[in-house]
């Protein structure tokens, strides 16, 4: 029932969004009492909260397992990264627009335990260009820490444009992406 | 006075958001009267498609100087148009903050002028990568679409984590992202 309570409040805050959704609209779109609500809420904003976490740390998982695979080169760590974030879209389109957009809303003592787990997605997107740097797949003169940025906004922004039923399927969307990224974006010289 | 309720708005929207504030607010920011107000925007709703007006025509009109200019690269076009952007974020921040995040409050009416004119940006972009290709700037075997909102991606990321007084200035964060754009990370060969 947390579940489905926790599915219908995405669905509700991605169209809504978050201040315009109140627990009488959760508890009708689930058929339930708001003593079933409370049972497993103290309130709407621990919804929220719990989203947010649900979401980031489902990610990192899933992150971390690429991350620390054995026997992978450091081009294809970032190829599975950037398709996992895309894949993504699919399956967490509506979260992510909660988790983009309405976090102002969590209380700053929320706010203080999700942040540093946003940051870990970004560290660990840093960690694997730094590692990638001295395995010497990767060059050595840009900044980790701002590649580590644009590859975080090019697979981010995809959140608010990308549809995955359209005419290009997440691998295209992925190796263009990962081409763009390794080999950029000017004629190879000849 | 237009300007000047339009730049506090922008303030309580970024802040507080736009359903958070009142016209009560805008009007007490300001210390001027309801009637005041109503002589220069109709609803609270008016004044947010005016700031979401004035964002994305101040950029159209920066980035068309950039697209038109005579005698120029298109690789130094892209550069200026990356540049543009990331400048545009001290300028602008609360502005953008406001754009990305509270478009969904719009009437369907300001919406559809609305779109039109965020899209014209992704396609001047485009264009440019298309330009490109013709010129033999840039490669030909990447479409030019998705190519389009990656550059996007990495730009408009930018609105949501860079500190324009940081340790990295907004001419390294330019060289940066256009090296890994142009260049791509692999090291070059040899």
């Amino acid at each position: 029932m947390k579940d489905k309570i926790m599915e219908t409040s995405i669905e509700l805050f991605g169209e809504r969004g978050f201040l315009e959704t109140s627990i009488q609209d959760i508890v009708e779109a689930n058929g339930v009492t708001k003593g079933t609500f409370y049972y497993y809420f103290h309130n709407k904003e621990d919804v929220l909260m719990q989203i947010h976490l649900t979401f980031i740390e489902e990610l990192l998982k899933r992150q971390e397992q690429i991350l620390f695979a054995n026997g992978v080169s450091y081009k294809e760590k970032l190829r599975s990264t950037v398709l996992m974030v895309i894949k993504n879209i699919r399956l967490q389109a509506q979260s992510a627009r909660v988790f983009f957009r309405e976090m102002r809303h969590l209380s700053d003592h929320h706010t203080a335990k999700l942040l540093p787990k946003r940051h870990l997605f970004q560290r660990n997107v840093q960690q694997l260009v730094e590692e990638g740097v001295r395995a010497e797949e990767f060059r050595k003169d840009l900044r980790a820490d701002m590649v580590s940025f644009g590859i975080l906004g090019i697979v981010n922004w995809s959140y608010f444009w990308y549809e995955p039923d359209g005419e290009v399927s997440e691998e295209e969307l992925t190796d263009i992406y990962v081409s763009m990224m390794l080999e950029g974006l000017q004629p190879p010289r000849t």
